[in-house]
Formats: C-alpha cells, structure tokens, sequence
C-alpha cells in the first residue's frame, strides 16, 4: 500500500498528502509505460483500456458466424505466405502494361483530377511533360482538367507506385514474378529523395532525371536484368532480399538501406557486364548506391504479387489492399474481390526536413501502404528502431506497435523474422473483424509530400486509415455472409 | 503471500503443499529470466548475487586511491573516443611493415613456434609456401621449428590480423589513417569463410586464392584507392561505416554483413574506373560481394588507430588489447605500454558448421578482440540480435551482455550508437579495476578455428578472457600507482 494512500486512511488532509507522499500511478494502454516506471522503483497499477470497437453488432455477428471464414482466412493468409517474387525484367510500362492511349496511372483509390491533392496534380502535369503531351504546365494542367488524359489506379495494372505513384508509358518497369502463383506485378523506378516527381515536384531537375532514367538508368538495368537470364543465372529473388532487409535494421518501407545496398550487390556485376559507355555504367552505379530507397520499388511489387496471390477468396476478411491517393484512403479485401472501400487521407505526424512543419505536409499518399499489408513497415518497426530517427517515436514506441499489430492479424510470416522479438514473424495478414473488435488501426510509416505541387518531400511519419474503410468494409463482408 | 508459504504455515505437510500450490521462484543472475517469468504472472524473488570479485585489497586500494587515476581514464577514453579512421592506401605489407628478413607476423602476445597450437603452425606454415620460403609442408615446418623464420606479433607492427593473424611481405593490406591523432593502423585482405589461411589451412585452394588476391585483388584495390584520392576525392571514413553497421543489424566483430555492403558500395565505382581487364573487375567485385566479412579487416584497424591513440597515459586502467595466438590471451593497458599481461586462452562455446563439434575447436585466436577493446562486437550484442544465430546464445542474452558491459567500461561511445538501448552509446574503454571489483570478464563474440592444422573454419561463439591476464595487470598497475 502507498504511502498516500495510508496517509489519506488515517484523516491526513488530502492535498498535503498528495505532496508529501510519493505519487500513485494509473497507467493505461501500452505496457511499455508501465514497465519504464516500474523498472524506475514506482509502483504502477495497470488499467486494461483499449480503444472501443466498432460495427454494427449484427454484422459483427454474421461475420464470426460465417462458417466459410476460418477456412478462407486460412486459405488466403496462406496463399499470402507461399507466394515468392523474383526479378525476371525490366520494361517500359508501354510494353509491359495494359494502358490505354493517353493514360497516366496513379496511387491509391480511383481519383478525378477534381479532387486531386496539390502532389498528385504536380505529379500528373510532371509526367504529361515528360510524355510530351503538354509543352508547359499551364497546358498540362488545362488537358488534366478537360479530362484529355485518362487516370486509372496502378492497382488496376497489376502495378503499384509509391507517394504519388504517377506512371507514365515511357518510364522502365521492374517486372516481378511469382513463382509459386504464377502472378506478375510491377514498379517504376525509384526516383531518390527531394524534389521527385513522385513526391510532387515537376520541374527542370525533375524532368531532367526522368530523361535520364528513360535514356541510360531504365536501359542499362534491362540490359543487366537480362543479360543475366541469358546467361542462364537464376533470378534475383527478391523476397529473399526483404526478409534478410528485417535482420539488418530496416522494415522495407520507409527504411531500405540493407536492401538497397543487397539489390545493388545483385545487380553491380551484371550491370559491369552490360555494353554500354563505362561513363553510364558508373552513373548507374553512382545513382543506385547514393538512393537509400533505391530497393522501396522492389520490395512494394513483392508485397503486391503476395496480396495479388491472396485475391478473391469468398468469406475472406482479409485485406488485400491498403493505399492512398493523397485525398482518400482506400482498401480491399479478399473476400470483396476489386471493391474499394474509402475514406479521408489522415495526415501522418512525424519529422520534418530542414524548415518544413506540420503545415506543409499533404495528407496520407501511395501505394506503399502494401508493404504494411504483406505485414513489414509499420508492422514489422520492432526490427528497425532506428527509424524512429526518421519517422519520429521512440524505441519502446516501435516496439509496442509490432507488438499491438499482431492483435490485427492472422498469422505470423515465417519468412520475415523479427530478431529481436526472438525470430518471431512479422505480423501478417491483416483481419477487417480484428480491426472491428479492437478499434486498433493498422500502423503505416510514410513518407510526407508538401501539400502545394511541386514542393517534393517535407517529412516522413506515423499515419493511420480512416475507420471508415474498415466500417464499410465490415457492412460489405457481412452481406457477402448472409447472402452466402 | 503464497499458497505454499500459507499452508506450510497452517501445518500442511509440506511436500503436498509443494505440489499442489503454485511454485515459489528466486531468480539470481540478470533481470531478463525474472521479467520473463513475471510477465507470465509469476510471482519471481530477485537476490542480487554478483560473481566475486578479484585482486589484493591493497592492490585495490593503491589503485583506487591514486590521484592520476581519473583524470588519466578520462584522457585514455577521450582520445579512444576522438579516433577517426580514413582508407588512405593498399599496398604490400613488404612496403608499409617494418618487416625483418623472413619474419611473419600473428595474431595475439609473442609466440614461439614450439607452443603455437594447431591453426597457428597451420597459417605459418601456409604463408612460407605462399612467399616461396619452402617448397612443401615439411620443409616450412623444418624452417619455422629451427627458428628459421622470425615470427613477431601484428600488434608490434601497428597491424591486426582475424584468427592466426598471419601476414607475410607480399600480402596487400588496408591501410589507415587516424585524422584525429595522425596514427596509421594496418590489416591484410579477408580471404572470405571456410578454408583459409587464417582459420589454419594451407592446401592447394588457399595457396591458389592467395595468389589471386597478391596479383589481381590488391592491385585493383591499390589502383581504386589510390585513384579515387588522386582525382582530389575524399578518403573513405570507415569509421562512418562502423557506426551505421550498430544501425543496421551488425556488431562488427562476427556480424559484418550490412559493413561489407557498405563499403562495396563505395569502393564499387572506384573499381570500376581500374584500368584493368574487365574479367578482374568482375572477379573483384564478385569476391568482394560475396563475402560477408570482407568488412572485418577495416573494421579492425579502424579499433586499432583508436585504441593506439589511447596508448601510454600513465595513471590509466584502460585496456588498449586484447589480443590472442590460440595458445594465450594477452591484455595491455594504457598505463603499462607495451608490456603483455598474459593467461591460457579458453575455448568458445557455440554452434559449429557441418558435421564438427565442441571437440574439433581450437583455444580462443586473432587479434580480432581488438573490436570488443574498442566497445563494439561482444559488447554491442545488443544491436545485433540476429546474431545469435551464427555465435549461439539467445536474443535475451544478447541484450543482458550489452547491459552487463557497461559495468566494465568508463564511457558510452555516442559515435556507436545501440538503437535498440534508446541510441545509447556502445560500452567502451575496458576498466580493469571495473573488472577486478565485479569479477565480470568481457565478452567477445569469435569464429572458431579446427585445432587440427589445415582445418579452416569449424564454428563460431562466444569466449572470454581468463582472468589471470586482468590479476597481472592488476599487480602491475598497482605497482606502477605507488611507485608513481
């Protein structure tokens, strides 16, 4: 018994025991407040508070009624969890992609120019410049809002883009492939940090990286990508590279430096072995080692070929997607097929890069959402404390919420070890009625573009979906239920 | 108070009260064994038992009452923290070594062929094939047994060397330099795992991969370097290397993968520009990247410049080596120069490669405990968690050695930061009156060598000093306080 308690019991005035004796502790929430002050001699009493849930009780209730569910998540974690991903090439999206003249691909949920957040249209009119279809902004923003270009979702592509994800016909590819499904999933090419296009920025710098990208970078990569499979070596496995990426610090979404430094230990000598001026073979060289994200476009095709393997499992609840479109976030979920369910973009709270603040940041954009959905980023922060120097948070805070994640979801990924948890796997497969029941929302770290086109990137953060992705979805799931 | 205590106290007999009541738990030793039981809700009595400590009282006392002691620890610690460590040159050790005719140099205190173990004659004999001293096994053994050969420690020539440590004239070595105090330190190449000299081989594939690394391997590297500084580029900072390997899952001691990419990815495009046949651009980079040490022999230098700068402050307990020949384990301190401080070297304990076993390892080797002198490998565990994999041990203890560490240290590097501790600072400066007091002996994570000669590589673990070589220096350094 405390001090102020048996002080207060024996009629000592109230106020001059709360000053005299040592202080009384309540804590609730996250253990790892509880057990600081603990191991600092406090004694602490311990409330088991969690955030309501949410969903109508009736649907709650056809959902863990539906007698297809447990089999379905089974099904669908498992095709999550079987799937592989290797690097079979390296193409132009107009060779590789399904896409209709005049036709730009974007993150996230489907998305009208309209309702464009000021980095997605920078975005559009950098990439409507680059394609030649405009010859100024000016003209690229009146062909946008005449509805002259066509915007279609990369998740429509078999394809995914991070921030913006702004994908244009005449940008390289990397090609995935499954080899357990047989799935193909693809990517752009990472940009680097600042002023890029996928962060919003479309200027001379912007335009004049992308030319190289598409003239030396994107044709040295295929020459190396392929030169290698002529030779009859096996494909990069690329699945192999991110779990060895959650051994050495980083969680593959905002942190990619192993990665980056194992993807260009992979590809340094068969890009030394392409023919082509040794001065380009050393800015391939220089470009890909001085880009700590260089792997972030590898890693998010391998996330989406797992999830993509996942689809279309009836009395699944699991989603297959999360992504943003810098206005709304979006979802979908095995058992609901192509079906998007949305709300509000949140803006992440994080770190900010030299004098950027809160004010300039954008709300919530990309498709690498899809790395929290295969179970890595936020989920897996326990294997890369130092992010926190980044994305912002402490330690313990990093902790806690790979901890908190595995209350969401539905298996642990072998795979994709968690060292200091004891090789734990990550958490993986993220369940809508788990959601529902714990009111916990799936945790993203993010990268933050500025909200006024053509800032590029502010910060990088912490951010959360809208409940209400997860209210509709939960509505969508129960119906397929009853109607089952 | 618990159900056992109570029914014994009601006269219960006391053996059914031990079964049917809950367990009554005294936890001794680290506090991870008892967190763990009590997060399961055990009730845990923790007694705080310490292994005793060592030494005279007197010596004790003379030490703990000398008036240079503090201030001496504190200039010994603050040049250690001062170091820096810049790749200035590759050149022939016959070049840089102030090497006697026909003298190898090894790994740890002085050694006479006569006492050397197993893996030690098995690298002598090796390195006088390779330099051409001998023509077979037989003959080098005759030479070196007759003295023929000077050996001499690497430590007398401003050199380390992993395991046998041995380093003949034409091998090329990592060259370095300390900016801070103008100190230059010196490592050979690392040949890669398994069958090398190094472990104690010698055989034809160890002959042949020397001379690769002699007549294409450390040209290349030559020319890289020499190149890169020539076109007014800066050195590489290897010790920026080092810090971001404790971010990124490494320990620098036994766990170098994220520091080999590193330092490939900077050394990459300077190889690239040699002027040399493309096939030995493409072999260097292979070995390079295949090797997941190859980082070890810059790491180990780069401990070497800090630990030199800290040599010879009179008053100061700190140790500048720990180094060992496979025979003996020997210390020197900053207060007592050159002299070593020597006691049996201990076998590892850990996990073995293949069909090998505990029977097959050779005494603890090499002067790679120069890392865990400087704070880093066995005293960073704590960052690198997955090791546990390669050396033994579990994640728990890996954090409790970090922990226990810094009861032997006199200062938190902050240039070596431990994510995981909050970005506390690795526990650096060994304080042999800190170890004498505690009883406590540092902890060093090392590869295993067969003890038979021409083995190689049998396993990995952890070892720690025998306490006689800290009793010596002990003595020594009591003496040297009253007599100051």
């Amino acid at each position: 018994m405390s001090e102020l308690a048996s002080s207060s019991m024996h009629g000592a005035p109230p106020l001059g025991g709360l000053l005299s004796g040592p202080p009384a502790i309540v804590a609730a929430g996250v253990d790892v407040f509880s057990d600081a002050l603990r191991a600092q001699g406090a004694q602490v009493h311990d409330v088991d508070w969690r955030p309501p849930g949410f969903g109508d009780p009736a649907d709650l209730a056809a959902l863990a009624l539906d007698p297809r569910r447990a089999a379905a998540n089974r099904a669908a974690v498992e095709r999550l969890l079987a799937a592989g991903s290797q690097l079979v090439d390296v193409r132009p999206a107009s060779e590789v992609l399904d896409l209709a003249d005049r036709m730009l691909l974007h993150a996230g949920p489907p998305l009208e120019w309209s309702n464009a957040s000021g980095p997605m249209r920078g975005a559009l009119v950098g990439a409507c410049l680059f394609e030649g279809w405009a010859a100024s902004v000016e003209e690229a923003q009146r062909i946008l809002a005449a509805g002259e270009v066509r915007l279609d979702p990369c998740h429509h592509h078999r394809t995914v883009g991070p921030m913006a994800g702004v994908t244009s016909p005449s940008m390289w590819m990397w090609c995935l492939s499954d080899p357990v499904h047989g799935g193909q999933a693809f990517c752009n090419l990472n940009e680097g940090l600042g002023k890029v296009l996928r962060m919003g920025a479309f200027d001379h710098e912007v335009q004049e990286r992308l030319r190289w990208m598409r003239d030396v970078l994107g044709p040295v990569l295929s020459a190396a990508v392929r030169g290698s499979l002529d030779a009859g070596n096996d494909p990069i496995d690329v699945k192999a590279i991110l779990a060895q990426m959650l051994q050495m610090g980083d969680e593959g979404h905002n942190r990619n430096r192993a990665g980056s430094l194992m993807a260009l230990r992979e590809l340094s000598p068969l890009i030394v072995a392409v023919d082509a001026p040794s001065s380009d073979i050393a800015a391939v060289l220089k470009f890909a080692g001085g880009n700590e994200h260089f792997f972030l476009n590898l890693g998010m095709p391998t996330a989406k070929l797992a999830l993509d393997g996942a689809r279309d499992v009836p009395g699944s609840t699991m989603l297959t997607v999360m992504s943003r479109n810098g206005t709304e976030f979006g979802i979908q979920t095995a058992g609901t097929g192509d079906r998007w369910f949305t709300g509000p973009a949140q803006t992440p709270v994080g770190l900010f890069l030299g004098d950027y603040g809160p004010d300039d940041a954008n709300p919530d954009i990309g498709d690498s959402a899809i790395m929290e959905t295969y179970g890595v980023g936020g989920f897996s922060m326990a294997a890369a404390p130092a992010i926190v120097r980044f994305v912002g948070g402490t330690v313990p805070d990093a902790l806690a919420t790979t901890e908190r994640m595995y209350q969401l979801t539905l298996a642990e990924n072998p795979a994709m070890a968690i060292p200091i948890l004891g090789f734990r796997g990550s958490p993986t497969g993220i369940d809508v009625l788990k959601v529902a029941r714990t009111g916990w929302l799936p945790q993203i770290n993010t990268g933050m573009a500025g909200r006024i086109a053509g800032t590029g990137q502010v910060g990088a953060g912490l951010v959360q979906p809208p409940q209400e992705c997860f209210e509709q979805a939960l509505v969508a799931l129960a119906e397929a239920a009853r109607s089952a």
